[in-house]
């Protein structure tokens, strides 16, 4: 095996395959990278229990200034292979493996010889064997995993909240995340060709793919098998297991009724809302009080630590109504709720101190809902 | 106790004085920032067992904007403090303490209700009673800090070489730093009128203080009492206790012959340095070997690490005399010499694989060296 190719080209590539390589892995070949080189091009893989990600560099692709000498195969530490590529002193950079499975890395005047495995020991890819694919915009799918993710459970004890529900049918995409503490649900519209899909992928593996298509133009093909989704775009192939087991039944948890509701600026809020988290922060139960008054037309968000101090501040809006209403809540998950609004104008609906509410963008209020569970202070 | 004054010029100043104070502390009042409210200036105070930094906001320097209603004091928990201040709506910001120790922080429409304690409390300063002041410009003993600390100890079993001994006499200042591996020693001209001093200041400090003047134009006053040296400059007052005990004679360590130099870029011996290094930081010894051969004018860099692989890089350089040499050294030890050249050219001057080495800029040898000790492999 043998190829010479263009230095930052390839450090891109094995950037993206490492997102799928963890050091903490019961496998040990998984903490390496599978190097194939082919007649006209080189494929990297790596992969954990729940990901697997290949990308392809082609000879025809004139960026990767990629020569072929000798096709072949190996497994290569990742991370200290991929530091290697990062630090050497040249644009280009050849690979050549020799006695076995030693791989010789050399690039100006330096020359790495580091220890690899065999190939064949690597594990197989998953298999996709579905007719059907669904085709997405990769800044709509982003946005999706952007805007549900920050609800996903961190605790194993409910595995099946570690994932995004993701249901395809009718033209539609509805990702639903839950804590059981907070909801985010978001709709978009994704060409479904008479296909349904009812799946949860898990978060982690969502927030991955939505680093790696951060800068990726155009469209996201998408193919779901029975344990198993692929994702393909540009020149790679994005696998992801599936979480077993069915998702709780959400969409009676939002409330469809208000009894108080305020029109505010997300950013402005937030930043409040960062303020008076400060003083929660230091306290014992980390719980800040909105409290609206519609006949008084104001509202004002309050903290208090009874070691530190308290907070107060009048919060500035553009429309409140309904009935007076005083609630805490946790700030840390309004915080989350009001980033993934970016600078829009949100709307908060209430119906008691106890119930849980709701912030939805004012100017599109059916297709992306945060839910956010009050605290019991009294 | 009650004044207003510009937020970001009071969180600059708030900042400088939060070097000197540590979250971990044995004396609970010095986790916070003493504030003396006085006729026409604001003055912070903070301290730890090393450093006390003051620093003086003064209502004739326009840009504080500082207004003051009623005079007084007060000591309130810094970081906190700091963080309520830094995040604050408004441009400016008013503190009044009221109900004792409570102050009240506002700005714009928040408004932070937080527990200070009593700054009669509060530690004295320490006394300096010395008639003298050597100056010196910051510029340059923001380098001699920069070029000797990082050859400061950080092990506490031979406190004294967790300092950097500075001598001032005859108009000069030597500062040495040594953890009886490597050593670095830097000579500067600066005024002593006929006075002469010989202390060890702690490492930290003078990094702190090198971070603080990072900014400052122009002159640092300097007076040096038996325990304690204060550095002057702008609005500041920085104190550093002083560490007790000898100094060991470090001169006669450096070697003034040499059978091999070798002139090189420090630059791009730091990238080959710093690529050899992640082979060694693999491995149970982290060493890298030098092979010169002035005969065949050749340098060579290389490492192996049975577990890993081996590198080899022939290195770059300008001039190549003496005898031929192969010395193994930590790299790391090398790397943090070379980053203190900068982008110049450097003399490397070698006796024997097991005496020490030095480096010095090509074109200033005299005034600063860095001598590292090379490590036995055979």
């Amino acid at each position: 095996m043998k190829f010479t190719i263009n230095r930052s080209v390839f450090a891109n590539q094995l950037n993206n395959v490492l997102r799928a390589i963890s050091s903490k892995t019961t496998i040990p070949i998984l903490t390496g990278v599978k190097i194939v080189v082919e007649d006209q091009q080189v494929i990297l893989t790596g992969s954990n229990a729940d990901i697997t990600i290949q990308t392809t560099l082609s000879a025809e692709n004139g960026k990767t200034a990629l020569t072929i000498e000798e096709p072949g195969a190996i497994v290569l530490p990742a991370r200290f292979f991929s530091e290697i590529i990062k630090k050497l002193p040249d644009q280009d950079v050849t690979i050549e493996v020799h006695d076995g499975f030693q791989a010789k890395i050399s690039s100006g005047t330096a020359e790495f010889q580091i220890n690899g495995q065999d190939a064949n020991n690597y594990p197989h890819l998953p298999e996709i064997q579905s007719a059907s694919t669904i085709t997405a915009v990769a800044d709509l799918l982003r946005d999706v995993v952007e805007q549900t993710r920050i609800a996903v459970s961190k605790q194993e004890s409910r595995p099946i909240l570690t994932g995004i529900h993701m249901r395809l049918a009718d033209d539609q995409l509805v990702a639903v995340a839950t804590d059981s503490h907070r909801l985010a649900q978001r709709k978009v519209t994704v060409p479904t060709n008479g296909q349904s899909y009812d799946v949860v992928i898990p978060g982690n593996s969502m927030t991955e793919l939505a680093r790696m298509i951060a800068d990726v133009k155009g469209d996201i093909q998408i193919q779901i098998a029975e344990n198993q989704v692929l994702f393909q775009f540009d020149n790679a192939l994005f696998y992801s297991r599936l979480l077993e087991g069915m998702y709780p039944e959400t969409s009676r948890l939002i409330p469809d009724t208000a009894d108080t509701t305020i029109e505010l600026e997300a950013g402005n809020f937030l930043a409040a809302i960062d303020r008076a988290s400060l003083l929660s922060h230091q306290g014992h139960n980390n719980v800040v009080k909105l409290s609206l008054d519609p006949d008084t037309n104001t509202a004002k968000i309050s903290g208090d630590s009874a070691d530190v101090g308290n907070v107060e501040e009048d919060v500035s809006f553009e429309k409140l109504t309904g009935n007076k209403l005083e609630i805490s809540f946790n700030p840390d998950y309004m915080s989350d709720a009001l980033k993934s609004f970016g600078q829009a104008s949100v709307l908060l609906s209430f119906t008691s101190p106890l119930r849980p509410f709701t912030l939805v963008p004012t100017e599109d209020q059916e297709n992306f809902v945060q839910l956010i569970t009050p605290v019991r202070t009294f």
